[in-house]
C-alpha cells in the first residue's frame, strides 16, 4: 500500500512534522486541527486531512489531532524512530555549518562520519567530529554501513564522489554541488543550491537600472 | 504574456541556465541539443523545448542550441543581466558559509549587507562586509533598496525579522529558518532545509535495527 503514496505526499510529511514540533515545543499545545496547521503552512486543511488519510485515521472530528500522538505517527512513517548516520564529505565553510548544525537533533540524523582531501583539514576536529581522508571513503562507509551522505564538494569532483558513495552502499544524498547528479535507481538524490533558488525569485522581481 | 508562465518552468530555468554554463565553461562547448540537456538533468527533451518555446525560438532544427546565446536569453528572462544586491541576516556558521560562498559570482548575486544582533559579531569583517547591527536593517535596506534577502536566523524570530524586511522593502527571501513564513502576496519566500530533504529521503530507506 504505501508504495502507492505519490512522492509530494511524502515530501509534504516532514514539512507537517515540522509545524506539530513547533507547536508542542514552543507553544506546548496539545491537540490541533488541520486548520489550524493549513494556516500555519500555507496548505489547505482538505489537503492535509488528505495527506494524512494514505497512513490512517489520526485525528478525530470536533477534538483534532493529538499533537504528540501524530508526531509519533509521523515518525515512524518517515523511519525517524531510529537515528540515521550520516557522511559528510567535504569540511569548507559550509561543511562546517553542516558539522556544526544543531538542527539534526532530535530530528532523525547524525552527523558521523566527515571527509576531505585537504591534507590540512584531515585530522582537524570540529564538533567532535575528526575529519577523515577522502582516500578512506568507500572503505569506512562499509565499515559504519552508513545509508546516507551529505556532499558538499565543488561541480567537478561531485559525480565522482557520488559514483564512491553509491559503490560503498549510500542510498540517500543530500547535494549541495551546482551540478546533476547521475545515480542508480535504488538511490535518491536531493538538491540545495541557494542561487538556483535566488534565480527562480529574481523572475518576479521588477528589473532595475544600475 | 509573462505573466501566464507556470511557476514550474519558471522554476526550471535556473536548471537550465546552470548546465549550460557547466557545458560552455567546464566543457568548452559552442552548441548543444535539447536530447543533450536532458540526459544530464534528467529531463526529457520535449519538457525541455516545451518550457523555452514559452519565451522564444532558441534553436534551430539540425544545430540545437547556441549556447552562449541560450544563456543570454535565460539570464534576461530571469533578470540576471544586473546583478542584484543581497541582504544577509544572521552571521553565524551557516551565515558565514553564505557570505564567502563563491557560486553567487557571476550568476546574478551579490551579498552586499549583512546584520547580526551579537555584539561579539557586530563590527566584525567577513569576505569584506562588515557584520551591521540589525537595529538598523530597516534604515539600511531602505537606503540601498535592497530587493532580496536570505535569513539564517533561529525559527523563533524569523518572522519578525521578515516582517522587518519587508516592510523596509524587500521582496524576495531565501529562508534557512526551520519555520513557514507569512508574507504579503506580492513577496516571495524560498525555503532551505536539509533535514526536511533528508526527512523525504528516509522514507525511501530500509529502517534498520540500531
Amino acid at each position: 500500500m504505501t508504495d502507492q503514496i505519490p512522492d509530494i505526499v511524502i515530501g509534504r510529511l516532514p514539512i507537517y512534522l515540522r509545524a506539530l514540533r513547533l507547536l508542542a515545543q514552543d507553544e506546548n499545545k496539545i491537540t490541533t486541527s488541520s486548520h489550524e496547521l493549513g494556516r500555519r503552512l500555507g496548505i489547505s486543511s482538505a489537503q492535509i486531512r488528505k495527506d494524512l488519510s494514505h497512513f490512517g485515521e489520526f485525528g478525530k472530528q470536533g477534538t483534532g489531532y493529538h499533537i504528540n500522538y501524530l508526531i509519533e505517527q509521523l515518525r515512524q512513517i518517515l523511519h525517524l524512530s531510529q537515528e540515521w548516520d550520516v557522511a559528510l564529505v567535504g569540511a569548507g565553510y559550509l561543511g562546517h555549518a553542516i558539522a556544526n548544525y544543531n538542527g539534526f537533533q532530535d530530528r532523525g540524523f547524525r552527523i558521523a562520519l566527515l571527509f576531505d582531501n585537504d591534507p590540512d583539514k584531515i585530522g582537524q576536529k570540529t564538533n567532535n567530529l575528526v575529519v577523515q581522508d577522502v582516500t578512506e571513503l568507500e572503505e569506512t562507509i562499509q565499515k559504519h554501513q552508513t545509508k546516507m551522505a551529505i556532499i558538499v564538494v565543488p561541480a567537478q569532483v561531485a559525480q565522482g564522489i557520488t559514483d564512491r558513495l553509491v559503490k560503498a552502499g549510500v542510498q540517500s544524498i543530500l547535494s549541495y554541488a551546482p551540478i546533476y547528479l547521475i545515480v542508480p535507481s535504488h538511490v535518491r538524490v536531493s538538491y540545495s543550491d541557494p542561487v538556483i533558488q535566488m534565480q527562480q525569485m529574481a523572475y518576479y522581481l521588477t528589473p532595475q537600472n544600475t
